[in-house]
């Protein structure tokens, strides 16, 4: 049941070693199954983890992206390994958020992608971070991400 | 209580042997009975699944498809067959999910026609697809699709 | 307390017979009481159902009505009663519910209307009718009907 | 910690008598504090009941007001006595409504006023008035009301 | 990182043939890790789907487990792969759900056992059946399942 | 596909008449597949209508049923086509729930069976019907109905 | 379609003057019609207001009321006044709710009968008041109110 | 429309110097007004604050208050000052919820009271506490506090 | 692991004094990480109290902030403190809301700023407030604050 | 404003060096300040993760732990450490979540002590362990944890 579109992959199906830094990580692609009209992909990545850059501590955050692919689209095999290389990485949310979001702009030359950081509270307040690149295609549907607001006790 | 526009119609109310692929399905349409205005039908799918094509593991999907037609509308029972015969055809979740966009399209030239694929997470990251083909008619209600979006646990 | 405005109305306040099909149902109007803007008048009737014309089964739905009044409103006794004497009537989704419509419009002359009549599943899969009359008054708040979308199980 | 502007209040702090019908209530108004630029107020008046001017039976609802202040702003206590003198008062759902709105549009020559009247349901079907005076200024924020629908039973 | 315990472990990390029919797939167990005292293990499967055996066409369930293990626990591995046997399998929902069950006590004598299974509607109504087996051990903690209720529309 | 156990079934995949009155309305009966230990068997029926004895003006109800059973099962088609049959007929809320429950005990004589009948609001204010008859057996496992209670607006 | 059983009631179908205060209200009862078992009626009355003894500003409740009927049922047209009756009635939440138990206690000598007052908040807390009166017959199934505890905001 | 029974009271209706510290509260109290039978109290105070003892900065919690009353119930006024008191007092969570039930008992003699301290998180991780006092009286209707737990993100 | 660019700060992983006053508060910034493109940051504070300026009784607010960062991003801590310092603040709902967006918009020169204050009922009905500042860069993705509105009880 | 009793701990306020893995982690303790009775504490800790002993990959979940103390209570900094030391520990649900429930057995030798694991989903299927050690004193009140239950999409 394989296809030849997927010959290349290296991490899909394999138990490789996977990358300790979000530097050793690759995003691997393949073609867009579907180039003939523009449409939204949508990952949602509920276990991501982080450090700290000033106290050394864990940072967890829920993530959303979503993007209108170009020529490729990534192997979600790739982007899981990806994201969790960030696990002893030290930076702060909007450096984190933003990071995950240019790489992925660098390795499949989307037509638009955008990421939603929903970051765990730390001194009660909880950070999240919405960014987007590019320009959404005309007539691409973006539904809302629709992630429920914070909301302390009670 | 019958009506004569359903004369021609072979599945609904038959019990003959459905599809096996979706190739072998048949889209069976009538007339639009409502061709002064432009309106949106939506169908809501919480029971899709198909096969992965590298690891010959289901897939589970929650689909809901919205489409204003133009002369004809899609018979319901000839859909639910359709859909059914995703079960054990091998394709990645993008490619299912505008393949059922692009057969609806073919059979019911609508106006305009949008599939929302909600799918079951893999590896801890659930995958949604959007995708929509022409333009909304002016004017056309376009209500949210609405489904809660993926929270892990907690 | 009753008030001069209300006194042609035959259903208000009686116990008249109830229509028994959609054609004998007379729905009556009183004036605009706020002639001086445009506002939306909303109704959600949880309780509506008819009769499959193929099966001759009952089907269910939840319907909700938004319009814009012109010169009437519409008096809300004759509009439930128009709406259970759909209970023998036997029409498919699409049909009932563009029909209701298009007789509150026959009757109110609204600015605009719409209606969307969001049905139990039959199947497994349910339909939601999504139509408008007119063109909303440059203005008026259109609020979300926000009905639930329909999960199946779990 | 009082302050010089809120001296001729008459309504808040005083245990004066309450208004029995809303054309004895007066609004009282203060000085917009933030007169650069602007925002929306919002009260959310869960505690509202009428009487129905037909069946003399008491009425309920749920209304939220949304402003954009001009020069002045109301005072709650104030507000809150003038919905409190309809308990007594008889009008239909559209009129109390839209009466409402008047009165603040009257009292505090705002930039621009909404009210969502969404009132609790009779004969099964419950109805929500969405009225609107001016037009909002470019710029203004303006959220949803949010308000669940009604829903029945199950 | 592996463990001596998991050594005769056949189906986890494995890419073997999976089972076609419940009759063929393998319960595999492992020794229960905390053996000191009574503890409820919980699986919760929201992918399950079988075939009416009457009509020949695919049900669907949501499915939970709940058991408190005597010497063994159940490799998840392959209990995945056992409920995804039942995909070919034609059974009613109350014959499917106390199979599953019966399989596990037979796999693992569990000191008790117990299966919810929330079945997808059919002609509108949808079927749960709650089983189980042996009797809870005192002091056992067991927190309800806590499914949504099935609501229809609206 | 079919199955010896089933082939007394007179309604299940026929398209006879349907019965009208409740009194006509024959509730079939299967061998209890699972005899050898007590389960609950959980039907939803959220699309249930009846008439008022005094008004004639129609009910709604969302109906929830529970049994363990004895030596039989209900067949659900005859189940569902029993519920159709209250459609035209007059009776209070009470008397609707109660009689279901009595109708089914006659039928099955299950070790236990309740019944909650969740009824649309008449007048401002939802009626709710539990009954049960019988002793649940020991050990058996009977989750919460949960269905959400009633809340007005707001 | 009336019935002997209620033909000495007095307010239901009639529109007889409404009872200003609890003591001018009068609540009608019927037999049970179903006293072979016992079982739980359940009246849900989220439209009730009173007077606050001290300051005379109006009080909001939402009232949930349960009983198991002894030789009688309360006639719910009748309930209703009664509630309406306590519009004008000074008396704070605990006595207002279990006058209310009180009185239909002595009014139809249920086996038992328990009510919740959930009021709305004053000073930013609100009371709830829950009272029973009577031991609960054995066997009788107590669904919980699962009336929402109040959050504040966020 | 005041009541010999309150006449003692010092802080209803009062606008005296609230209390600025717990030590310099009073909880004051009137007699209870249902001795006939137990019932069940419940205060819902989403707006309580304290200070850390040890770093000095606010905490928050949400906090819900049930008792069956004895001889005395207290003055919701002077409830809300005594919590508002601590609004500069450091002590610890478990402190906190335990001292204001304790004052609560020795200030009425309730047959049985608890409090549920729900605080909200530091470090991520926010601790509720649960504590009662005495035993609840036979027959006592003790509802769920149903607060929603804690869920960090997404 | 500390950075560079975090050195001049004052604040954080200090344990100085906190600020009692919002004059005395300094909200702290940092370079902006992520000048390539505009994004959006967004802080949700449950914790916010003040004093009410005419009653010296103490106020409770939900506040979420949202803006698009110009040169400077605000230090987090310093942040916390800034709107802990309102807590012996006396000012109206819409003063503080505007206030504490007024003070960050002078702190960080921002591309765009909004700010909502959802305040705790005070005589039955809460106040929000919305307000922003400058124009949303283009493309800005601006989510929903989606707060849940308020809903009294029931 | 500190406190003789917190004088020995050496965790909390100190910014040492963190645990690498469960075996280094202290947890600390302070004495019980409310010994008169028993209560509940909970902890509810959404931000855990651990190493897969057989894949490597990371695993997440969403904990809450409850106790009654006896002479003990833990210090929340050190339970925190605790819990952020097994970020590289290898081992399976079961054997993580029984084992932090027995580290804090063995340091606080609480009377009773119960620990809730809700683990997101592994090839589908989610696992919860519920265990817990000791009896729960006679009159403790334990709150249900009342986690939502997993439910796949849609
Ligand atoms: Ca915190
Ligand atoms: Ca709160
Ligand atoms: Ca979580
Ligand atoms: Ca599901
Ligand atoms: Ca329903
Ligand atoms: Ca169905
Ligand atoms: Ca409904
Ligand atoms: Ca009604
Ligand atoms: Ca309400
Ligand atoms: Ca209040
Ligand atoms: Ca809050
Ligand atoms: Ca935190
Ligand atoms: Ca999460
Ligand atoms: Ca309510
Ligand atoms: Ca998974
Ligand atoms: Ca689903």
């Amino acid at each position: 049941m394989t296809d030849a579109r997927y010959e290349k992959l290296e991490q899909l199906g394999s138990a490789g070693a996977a990358p300790q830094r979000p530097e050793d990580a690759v995003l691997e692609r393949v073609e867009n199954p579907a180039r003939d009209g523009d449409y939204l992909i949508r990952f949602t990545c509920p276990e991501f983890t982080s450090i700290c850059p000033v106290t050394g501590q864990p940072d967890f955050a829920h993530i959303v992206i979503d993007y209108a692919p170009g020529p490729w689209i990534v192997e979600s095999k790739s982007l899981k390994l990806f994201l969790q290389s960030f696990r002893n990485h030290g930076a702060f949310h909007e450096a984190c958020t933003t990071m995950i979001g240019q790489r992925l702009v660098d390795a499949l030359a989307p037509k638009w992608l955008r990421i939603g950081g929903y970051w765990y509270p730390r001194g009660g307040i909880p950070i999240d971070v919405f960014a987007q690149w590019g320009e959404a295609p005309k007539g691409l549907w973006i539904p809302d991400q629709g992630v429920a607001p914070y909301r302390g006790r009670g």
